[in-house]
């Protein structure tokens, strides 16, 4: 950190810890836990109201693993350097259409449509009610094995799937033809059983991470067989939530469970060349979907660029190219974070773009051009590992240049938490703060994360 | 049409007209056909060129309907009375971002979006090339033969089920858990049988039409059976699509196919009480899912209104009304179309919004504010049968209005054909016109429906 003035590295860190603690953590803690069944209502209005009592086990995995996160984090990391400001001193974000009094729809009345900006202060964290420390590792504890015991109960099926979605009470709902509620079914349990000290949980993780691996090679229980016209295609989500499960169970060098067992390090090579032969190293950019054999493929499948998801899978390859010492992982994930934020950055409006079509052709997907919340989460801890990994300064001011715009238009400084969906121009498009594929995880595990690298620039472990 | 004026009619029949034969059906007749294996490409690009060379059954039905539809239309309705324009009248329209060069891609450049009009005249049709007056029977049923040929040796499964996708030489690539591939089956068939005179289409539509009536009130064989957490629910599209089908099927009154099997009144009877369950009298309020018991469903997908739905079931229904003679189903029909017009209008951008929460809370899908093309397509049929249905000019004006609208906003007066997907503020998102959901069906079948609407209004027959 060379050549970035100490200070301003001290106000990133600040801000993160004031907005995962004051802004982010109590809006959970105060709306989604039922107390009443178990588990965690995801889907919340602005307001943290509830606009549908469905659980998504996505989410309620992810908030099981958030909220043991945080239950690990070291108490010595408690911040005594907060910035305290004025609720006054963050302009109101005005929201859009969906906004519109909840009697008042037959009007259709959309003159509330308008720019959302929740102000460019860097003054400090937007901030959902008055200041104050965060939640206490026992609430935290308390909350997680909230949503720990209502997925042990509900979720798994006894051939080791697992739901979608499930009713308020735990009855199943959904089941999709994926394996992505299974991982984070897995990260859940991980997380749990170290923050709980329950080993039986790391058992559940481990028993479904091998049912995991098995649908990786043989899809055929998930009940979609390949047609007679469909290629073996190799979908970049798969290798890349695999290598950041491996490493969530095997845990930090050092815990206890890191390394016990022989397989981890086959696994995750193969993820790893799995992951590079989607990067296209000529371009820099790295595709969603290529044929089993490697093959590029002229389709909008084959062509389709998810910036935000590369981003993501930059820093799982420079998490894992830091602990295994692989210089040349590391170029090949920098230079992976580089080409989707120069393809994703939105130059006229600012923020990241969804989806491209890496031949120019307009993409199917209808909400490419929004601005979601996940992609600059990611963009914001891909761009601090990468500073801290090469100390060149053009990262951490890339870092800046996301972070500026992504808390001038997600946080919700009137309720707390952070919009979620916006228009190309930056205008709220969807008021809800959790829905079924947001919750209680990227903006959390990202300010977290952020902290923990400026926490290390700084020197204080 | 008492109170409107003859030559105001006289020019949105003319319009429809040149725009339906000069604009639209060339661009499908120029671009689509693939004299190499059958069938139609379907994913075609602003200028007509492939971005895919995937066949989506839906479109290849809805296109070999049209076309066969289009070959039976009366010869003696050729248009005299076009009006020519030049093509610098018109605007051209400016496009969105995805419109950046091919090779440019790396550089995302931004700076192209701007406001898509495709000019507010009201002198003539957009068109694609030279005034013309459009394809001949001839060629027209030479085209619907390579898509019905394509569709019957390649869609259709032992079982019946119908696939939803093919490659270019016809291998299945895609099959649903629903019936509206196989419905789309029957409506080409059906129609196509009329217009070549081949008798064993009508065989097949009718065998495939049996099945679907069998996997509606038994969907097992589909794939998806009820979990546990599940409530049987009744969704607005399948009464509404069998509807249509079945009227299709039967054909216009006096055609030989008419009435021939008796179980086609109770069908409809059926499906017209099925529809009015999903219909709120008191909040002139159609919802899209609701109990199969009736009752409505505080959920998101319970909640949903999707007013260009709401809007093509009010016309179907209209016209089953008109032929069973049912004064109080077109009260209901007409109250349908009046509430979703006055709820899913933008006040603010014009234009017709894709979905709505009846609640007032944000939609989850993420395209919620989005203005398709269909909508608007649907509106505008059923705004003019409204008009003559009841022969109040409210509806003439308001048909216009929409109309105004839409003319603005989706020709592409430069290549042909419409675009689909515009933005809130209209600017257009996606420039394709043909995709895996848009193809050679609502455009024509509007300009189709209202020039038929207007000509009998104008006593032409």
């Amino acid at each position: 950190m060379a050549d970035i003035a100490r200070e301003r590295v001290e106000s990133w860190r600040s801000r993160m810890h004031a907005e995962l603690h004051q802004n982010v953590v109590p809006f959970w803690m105060q709306h989604s836990l039922d107390r009443e069944n178990g588990g965690y209502f995801n889907c919340l209005d602005r307001d943290g109201r509830r606009f549908d009592t469905k659980k998504h086990v996505w989410l309620q995995g992810r908030q099981v693993w958030m909220l043991s996160k945080l239950c690990g984090a070291d108490p010595s990391r408690a911040d005594t350097s907060r910035t305290e400001i004025s609720r006054t001193e963050i302009s109101r974000a005005d929201i859009s259409r969906a906004d519109i009094s909840r009697t008042d729809i037959s009007r259709a009345d959309n003159s509330r449509a308008g720019p959302s900006r929740a102000g460019p202060s860097r003054a400090g964290p937007s901030r959902a009610g008055p200041s104050r420390a965060g939640p206490s590792r026992a609430d935290l504890l308390d909350a997680a094995t909230l949503g720990a015991r209502f997925l042990r109960e509900h979720a798994r099926r006894e051939d080791d799937r697992v739901y979608f979605s499930l009713t308020r009470a735990g009855a199943p709902l959904a089941l999709q033809r994926k394996i992505f509620a299974e991982c984070f079914y897995v990260l859940a349990f991980a997380e749990y059983a170290r923050a709980s000290g329950d080993d039986s949980y790391r058992e559940l993780a481990l028993s479904e991470l091998d049912a995991i691996l098995r649908w990786i090679d043989d899809p055929t229980p998930l009940g979609r067989p390949r047609l007679r016209g469909q290629i073996a295609t190799s979908e970049l989500a798969v290798p890349m939530i695999l290598l950041n499960l491996v490493s969530e169970v095997r845990g930090a060098p050092g815990s206890p469970t890191f390394g016990d067992r022989e397989d981890y390090d086959r696994i995750e090579a193969r993820c790893v060349a799995s992951i590079r032969r989607h990067f296209d190293r000529e371009r820099g950019l790295v595709f969603e979907t290529i044929g089993a054999d490697g093959s590029r493929l002229d389709s909008p499948e084959g062509r389709l660029i998810n910036p935000g998801h590369v981003i993501e899978c930059g820093w799982f390859l420079l998490d894992h190219a830091r602990r295994v010492q692989d210089r040349e992982l590391t170029r090949d994930a920098l230079a992976m974070i580089d080409g989707a934020l120069e393809l994703g950055w939105d130059r006229e409006h600012g923020g990241i773009l969804y989806f491209l079509d890496s031949e120019g052709f307009s993409p199917q997907q209808l909400e490419w051009s929004m601005k979601l919340w996940w992609p600059h989460c990611e963009a914001l801890v891909a761009l601090l590992m990468a500073w801290r990994e090469t100390g060149e300064a053009r990262w951490f001011e890339r870092f800046e240049t996301v972070a500026d715009w992504t808390f001038e238009h997600f946080p919700d400084p009137e309720f707390g938490e952070w919009f979620g969906y916006l228009d190309r121009r930056g205008v709220v498009s969807q008021r809800f703060k959790g829905g079924p594929y947001k919750g209680c995880f990227h903006v959390p595990r990202a300010l977290f994360l952020c902290e923990r690298e400026l926490r290390a620039a700084l020197g204080l472990g």
